[in-house]
């Protein structure tokens, strides 16, 4: 069969359709969208190109699911959660190969993030239980006031391509958790991953309609527009870039609906000359080059003291030439393919204005030809004006600038629209404190390139983003309620 | 002088300019804004009619002030916000009559809007000390992870006449506390009570540009347009109208800017057979008529089980022909006029439209013409189809409409897009906790019709609003930034 | 084997030795405690009979285990207590089995107690990772407060034996989640179901050292007085009478340790005029008999407004009439026997002192000669005077007295040393609040006799305890660190 | 007059007799205590020496106040103690003098006393209004959990000499905003202050028997008792010495009553040799010899890394000989007196031991004669087993040790059977993490000797108390009742 082909132990997580419902269906025209493995070019398989019609169909079954699902009992949802997590768990290497499969990042990577993604529905089970609310001392001697947290309603959920499972399992399992019912719009580049997590989620217990997933890509603006502006919606969460952003928050205006937004980054890494080196290179690699530059959180700025800063830019060099380049299913292989060839292009854009306005290239530069790879590349003597330091490349090119005062590149850092993460590597305990305080961002990582957990509030500021995930992230999909009780004959 | 006119006994409260950066002036082209007191149609002053030039000076004022506001120790804001609290005190006859000189209330509520008012400073002077982060234990032996609150930067508010000075401490107050610098900009029709603030800001020693005024009429696109979209905000507030509400909303999608939105409400007043007549009487009396009917949480919809319908339909408009209409600064008045004309011409509007399909006016029925002034008016039978059940009728007008069973009422009470406040009346428990759960409004008053305090949090669900005033707001004026530190030589 | 004789599937779960630092033991000196099947009055085996050397040794254990396993991360123990979680669900019929056998109630009561009892290390698993510390806004510009959570200690864990499993993993599993280590004294009559609890735990993977058991009978003065003062241990907590209670408070005192008390209860159960009188006898049922009241939550004092008193009574006798009493092993039974002849002794002399004072036996009344059973009894009539009112019965006797007014009757309830649990039926909302608020005791049940859960807050006030269980419980096993990050170069 | 003596601007702040249920009274016996100025060894005026029968009517006076003032709103108590607040401030110079005079501090610190010790009444003012209670989610479909905070009841405080005024608001401020009533045991060296705080807690409106003071000299043991034993009494609150924590804690006992103690600590001041040593011998002269050492958090023990040790101690030795001792009223004067003759003599002792042990004195090191002052002293090379190693010298005395490894001196400074505060220099951010954590004590001050305010959260673990005081402090005047309301009609 088609699924076989994807060599998991349990083909049946591979579904060709969408889930309307808890229904799998097609497009009702036919339409499909193929999926290619970024390592290969080849095809993967196809999933439905849905549409308006479909997408209608979604939010109606959602809207008709949640009365149901929302009064359930915190209690009963913890459960399956818990049983939802537990079925991740116990298909880890089928759902990790899938990931690598329609990512094209490395095997080791694409199970981390199974293990991450389903670190989310534990993670919101437990939330659900202790969605305290409060009871607030009154200043009327014969009133009371107690304050709960409600399910908002219906969610629209439109996640991308760079972690396939988690950006959804951090949005649904809070959505489900708090009592809300989904529609998901899954990125046409890794559908699959997506699918499979509706399957599982049906599998633990999660009612017909409370889950729905709707492939699209020819018809992701009308698509996307229903999901901001139908009235039975009443939240909607997305992780993507920037401009998209802003449309679909400009499209959620039009009914006063609540969102959660996770946009783009431009991380600033700084090294200051009292860190400890070796650590602050190690911390670049990771954090520069995982999923080969992918993801939001990836420094894309680094700045480092001039008095250390040969010696960390040849370190990194060295380090970076040692990558293993290749499909991510091979052993050895420590980084994989960006997600398609114009992704590639604007790492070559960026490297090229770099390079005309005087950027060293220490180590790669260039596409591999006819293919979606980029050789992982350290520039150096990146002058400030270059375009690199503007905007998000989302590649494997780590881009050095030289500085020499705190107080000068806490400024370059923060001149930036958006602010999601930071990093630096210090040792001093006031000066960690300082710029830790100091820069624009919603994420700090001081002497550490990993920051990201479950337990923590992810998230940026400007724009980069709206709201909170992870952590008490299911607030975000509840409503506070008021309730005063008054006329209780109590008085003085 | 001009000010002697207001009668206050400190007329230097009474200013007729902007304030931008600390200083009184005027619109760059001598524009001004002719402001009215509602019940005797007579010009109280004037303001200047700023526009686009004055509103971006305010923001760079705003923007330059806040690096070294937002580096306060929040308890050096704490100390000033009570000062300022204080002379909301000294002065409350003062601005208690200004209140009803520009919108009519009478005085009694003039003055208790000044004690509503002041109390938000009072509550979010000692909000501003207890803006906790938290430590979030590590997953990582070698990591600490550490949430900080800080302010969010340069935040735009813009508020209605109704509330013409509680509505800005609301959001003022939680700003400053947080760190925040400001735009205000007030409504046309009661300028004088948010520029008698910004006096008084002064005086407790809000330093210059942390909070600037900015009239305007005629040039309220263009002035709201450069609030909402301006990179040097952050952070948009507004209390208005639903319609306004997504413009605005719109607007600060732009820059993907948090926003802040309490909008129209239409809340449903429910009595239940049950219920204590009497005590639900009097509450539909305060919280149908309060402002003569112009507040965002008055009942608009009130709907009584059939077997006490008429005995309480009968109290009720003997109450309402007992009121005493008039100049809100003449002793013995109970109710004064409407903010203007066009208020009242809704009123009409919506009687009219309930009369022809069925109502009966059982007391008032009518404006007074030639002023802003409409006759307190009870309708009973009103019909489900009538336009007063569809929207809000922000005026002095009690709809009756009678149900039979608890299934019934709460359908109808919910068949609306906005959801601000709802109120009912019933003494079993099972039913309070029932009804207030199925409400789909975010605040609920349980025999009670007197739900607003400080204390609590103040905002709606569906096109009612985004985010809580009062109680916990002033997060909605912070960032939550996480530090972790890592390299801490600390394993297992 | 003696084992088998306990008919568990997996007899390797039955214990007949101690625990310390990872190991069974004997006592030294070879003494041994028999227990038996308070409803056929057989052994069921032997435990050892330790002493003041065998408890120190465990409290040593416990000091060497705590350095290793406090610094764990939270996550860590997170995952082994959840893992314990899913063996006491996976051995659910044994353990059920254990608590009827050694307990007397009936099976579905012991397998209602090994759920109850399990819910306690799924929830302190989930706190774990929750034990979140602050950031406090510093008053001063160069400071920075962080406070952090640590664990306490080793515990000194003493536990009764009405709930052989839940006490010991309410203490237990939220002193592990935090990082404490533990030594347990179980009760002498039920000491199985702690040592199987001993054996999951090392199934789990629970480090040697951190659960000692340490069964006593003969010895237990020196053993209790170990346990509070020996200064390795930092923490003491207790559940049982409330004379035991006042001693090891005491003792805890002389060096200043941290206690956690739940001593008894007095429960006033009280059943208004207005109340569903249906479902006030349900729950009197429940509340009163179960575990043929031997909890300490168990209604002790029932009082009835007259009114509705007669009602009440008749309908309750006839359900106590219809108890089929029993071998809790056996189909069918639905009240075991008490613990031991010396409760049943208590229950009648209850029952003689209410009786000479004017009482009527309703239904019951004596205990079978040469057995553990005591007839579930009704009493009306009861006067006020009556030593049932004055303190615990702890056993089978429903004790009903007549009252005219809510002022009374709460005076009533009130007078009292204790206060656990409290129970009242109305429908009135405004009562349910005045008389829930007014009840001087730590849990109220309003129209229901079900309270306990592992999520909410468990104790007394007065002379009922020090502390909460379950619920937020875990900050009982932690301290308060603040730490104050100065001279950071950060200056206005 | 007497009063007149005191030098104050309002002589009627002076209380010569103590202040029980609202009245200013005497002994019965007329026995009365002769308060000295410790500076001049003059008599200041005398308070009554009261005993059993007066301390019973204390709290039968506050018992018989509970009823109404717990029931007053949260807001209520709010305004009348910020009332109190404000009239403290008013008579700052006053109250700052009355400090020096009754307890020697220098004027500049009786001052400073006052300020901190009038925070704590704006704080719990600002903490009543936040008593938040919880709604938790329930697992039951057809109940509600509410949690609420209630006033404990009656409570004992007993307070030292070395804080006069502060030491009594940081808990009777707690006390009063929960809704408790108090009797207060004054220190006999330093009463004035309580008697003043009764005098302005009367002016702002605190009821009769809310704040009750009984000075004792003679009966102290019977007074304690009572206060501690008395079963109206719900709360003890204690800072002082620990062995007269555990007699009253052991006291406490034998009614179940809930405790908060701040017993005596034994600081650890670190300083490593990455420190700044500049900041470190500053903080070491405010953090040592603040009130003469006689404040429970002052450094007791000098650790200092080999490197820079002699450095740091002939640094901290110029400053101490620079300091000016004398009447703390006289300009200049930079320390005062001991409380008596009977501390010096314990700081004394300390030097002998040491010194015989090997210490060097390098500066000070003896009484003068005939007055309460000891001469601000530095002992260099104290060796480890120092009899001040081990425990408070609360004199003005700083001891160097000297160290070499981070292992080894945290092993120093844990070696303690108390553990309030310690200190630490060092810039290196995994240090101060590092032994920020492993430090046994209840607060840290990294790289500050500063560490004191009423937002933080202060006590001690071990043997240095049970609890914590300012901060959430009024969580341990308040008990959390769970409400479990049932019977609600939802089922599903």
């Amino acid at each position: 069969t088609q699924a076989s082909a994807f060599g998991l132990k349990d083909p049946s997580l591979i579904k060709f359709q969408g889930f309307i419902d808890g229904k799998w269906v097609d497009a009702k025209n036919g339409e499909k969208i193929s999926v290619t493995n970024p390592a290969t070019l080849e095809e993967l398989g196809t999933v439905p190109d849905m549409g308006l019609s479909e997408t209608k169909e979604a939010i109606d079954a959602a809207s008709r699911a949640f009365p149901a699902w929302s009064r359930t009992t915190a209690k009963h949802r913890h459960d399956i959660l818990l049983k939802f997590y537990s079925l991740m768990k116990e298909h880890h290497d089928d759902l990790g190969r899938l990931i690598t499969l329609e990512n094209g990042k490395p095997l080791a990577e694409g199970k981390g993030e199974n293990t991450y993604s389903a670190s989310f529905l534990e993670w919101f089970a437990e939330e659900a239980v202790r969605t305290y609310g409060e009871h607030i001392p009154s200043p009327i001697s014969n009133s009371r006031n107690v304050v709960i947290k409600q399910p908002i309603g219906v969610v629209s959920i439109l996640t991308p391509w760079n972690f396939p499972s988690a950006m959804i399992t951090r949005k649904m399992g809070a959505a489900l958790a708090a009592g809300c019912t989904t529609v998901i719009k899954p990125p046409p580049e890794t559908p699959f991953s997506a699918l499979a997590l509706a399957e599982l989620a049906t599998r633990a217990g999660v009612p017909d309609g409370v889950i729905n997933v709707v492939p699209t890509l020819k018809n992701v603006v009308e698509v996307g527009k229903e999901m901001c502006e139908n009235k039975m919606v009443k939240k909607v969460t997305f992780t993507g870039s920037t401009p998209v952003a802003k449309l679909l928050y400009g499209m959620a205006a039009s009914t006063l609906k609540k969102v959660s937004i996770e946009a783009g980054g431009n991380a600033p890494f700084i090294v200051f000359d009292d860190a400890n080196v070796d650590e602050a290179v190690e911390a670049a690699v990771i954090c520069k080059f995982r999923g080969s530059g992918q993801t939001c959180i990836c420094a894309n700025r680094i700045y480092v003291q001039s008095s250390i800063y040969a010696d960390f830019a040849s370190r990194l060099a060295e380090k970076v030439a040692a990558f293993k380049i290749g499909n991510g299913l091979e052993e050895g292989i420590t980084h994989g393919p960006l997600i398609h060839s114009r992704a590639a292009e604007k790492v070559a854009r960026h490297i090229d204005d770099a390079v005309a306005k005087g950027a060293q290239i220490l180590v790669g530069g260039k596409a591999i030809p006819n293919t979606s790879f980029f050789l992982p590349t350290v520039l150096s003597d990146v002058p400030i004006d270059a375009q690199i330091n503007k905007e998000e490349t989302f590649g494997p090119l780590a881009s050095l600038c030289k500085f020499e005062t705190e107080e000068e590149v806490v400024k370059l850092a923060n001149d930036s629209d958006v602010g999601l993460a930071g990093y630096f590597f210090s040792r001093d305990v006031g000066r960690v404190w300082r710029v830790a305080e100091r820069l624009e961002v919603g994420m700090v990582g001081a002497n550490t390139g990993a920051i990201s957990q479950a337990v923590i509030p992810f998230g940026g500021v400007k724009e980069s983003g709206i709201g909170r995930e992870g952590g008490h992230g299911i607030e975000e999909y509840m409503n506070t309620k008021l309730i005063v009780f008054g006329g209780l004959g109590m008085h003085g």
